[in-house]
């Protein structure tokens, strides 16, 4: 029965993008925001991983199929729970908040670019690396170093791209308005890119792991 | 012999209760508050999980039970030792600090309960997951995702329900005057509603795990 | 050769105690100091653990040697190891930082001895628990336990007592005038009196675990 | 095949000094620094140790080699990967950031030398006994432990030296004129200083494990 992974895909990124936008629409969160966003992604990591893999954002999930972990008639029923957790979160946290004051930051298109593939790379070949390779099947650190991936890049280059390493984030930013609809392509091009890039340098690095 | 779970569980709940009465009346908490009462309960599974089960959570002892996890004779005397153990640490405070003078937050209902509810149900869903599933088993990270997703939640939500998750700390915060006497059903509704939610998404995902 | 043991007490508490140090000499420590110190605790009980069992704070040595788990032979040589690495700890902070400007805190007696009791019995119950019960055998979280034990009750406790919950750097922050010695009896009686009260819940908690 | 072992080390470098370029180049970053300093070793450490060992520091190489576990013919490769990923992440931080109007630290030439041996003597010798060490071998806490002694060696100790603790991290500072060139000599000295004396203390306290 797939219904179970995808209601798992689901509930993973509600909690993300939940957190992601009741810590960003706060005006002095300081290291508020990246760790709880981090830590989010860790905590459901650990109680979703043995189910669906917990991947909660469309980049890994692209990744981990490329890889040849993910099979290809999950990929897209994935993407849509994503997608659809990080929109019911959205409107969860607009009903919590009220439509939030913070305006959207400006983002130079270039360097956003860069510091998105840059950040979805990382947390993609972490996600390989600790939770898909053959010779560190059964570790206990997984979700943690996974979480704070995301919390050490939100730490590094939110400041120029936002930090949303993962297109279901970057759409939930959008429909809370934390982000403007017309930078929605820079998440988009830039997460799918750094994890295929990921999936090509896990392959090269793990020759033997097929 | 029951009598050391019972003592586990008072032990642990009052350690958690402490930590939230202590590190909440303080002006300038920020960030300390959340990562220090999540660490406090992290601490305390680790600690006395391998006796207990480490729930130190009326919503996770229902949650437990239901998931069918927790033997129905220890139910009572489980939610019996965490109310007295908040109860003792929230004296504790009281002798340590004098009576606070923190105001208690104004809640508005609907949200509080939504926020609660929510809180509470990634918790419970955590425990069930990292702590009870067959497929988890003898991992060495239940914990840290444990008190991580208090945590978590308290940094999103405490500014909505003060983010308690947990009815033997609303009970606390309440003798303590953290919190008001006339919202403590609001804890409890919602937290022993979200604990009972997480059991039934548990059984959904993990239907050949009985 | 049991040098190696001392060796490594040494060195771990050595480094506890500089973290105190250069970390509580800093007017707005605010996160940083507790974070810090648990971390260093965590560290080299990771690092040494395997060697001595990582205690580093002569409670600790008292708790473990009660519960049956430290040959006689080695607690004197423990203590005098942890009380000359904090005492080195404390003289390669003075020589870094000069002497220090910040006034020691003043303590209320009761309070400090009751908040000194409570730290310490948290740690060392934390410690029999997850690094020598038998059914904890094999874990990877003890050292993260024990550390963020040290952390959690530094940011509870650390305002009513200076939060030492251990002999060792009780001297070492005596030596940094970062504490008055006409209240260093107050941590040693303490600290020892809070070990011997785990070291008892502990063999209530584990009768079968000899 | 080589190839993949420096590859690993290179990106393992290179998100290492990055996150150092653009969290120090931040006005108030506070904690902020040395907690995704930390986080960004430990993440690299878990995704790259199964690979080529998750040095990512010349001076831990030098310990890992003297310790008997790094391939003679890999030492200098291994050197050539990090501080290449050192120079690419440091003009990376320069592309996103503009060239820093950090003004670098001015150090006391004898404080900083005392502060970067004690600093990387604490790295190599977690590392040695945390991922080395044949009674540790198969643990889960590696990375938690090694990269969490950099972020509490940074907090202790960074106000001193700058906390490099590490040459390649050293040189990538100076690249983006975080550190004076007249200064590198303090960081290579005794980085490398410090990783020597960790391995010696590892095989006095490790006798048996060759």
């Amino acid at each position: 029965m797939a219904a179970k992974k995808y209601l798992v895909e689901f509930i993973g990124t509600f909690f993300l993008v939940l957190t992601v936008g009741m810590t960003v629409i706060n005006p002095d969160s300081g290291v508020i925001a990246p760790l709880a966003i981090g830590s989010a992604l860790m905590i459901m990591v650990y109680a979703g991983g043995h189910v669906s893999g917990g991947h909660y954002n469309p980049a890994v999930t692209l990744a981990v199929w490329l890889r040849g972990r993910c099979p290809q008639a999950d990929v897209l029923p994935y993407l849509g729970s994503q997608f659809a957790g990080g929109i019911v979160a959205a409107m969860t946290v607009l009903l919590l908040k009220g439509d939030p004051t913070v305006v959207p930051q400006d983002l130079e298109i270039f360097p956003a670019l860069v510091a998105e593939v840059i950040g979805t790379f990382a947390l993609a070949y972490v996600v390989l690396n600790v939770a898909t390779a053959r010779s560190t099947a059964g570790n206990s650190y997984f979700g943690l170093a996974i979480g704070f991936t995301v919390a050490t890049m939100a730490f590094a280059l939110g400041g120029v791209s936002g930090g949303a390493f993962n297109p279901a984030v970057a759409l939930g930013i959008t429909v809370m308005h934390l982000a403007k609809t017309a930078n929605l392509w820079i998440y988009l091009v830039a997460n799918f890119a750094g994890g295929a890039l990921a999936a090509a340098a896990f392959r090269f690095i793990n020759p033997e792991d097929k």
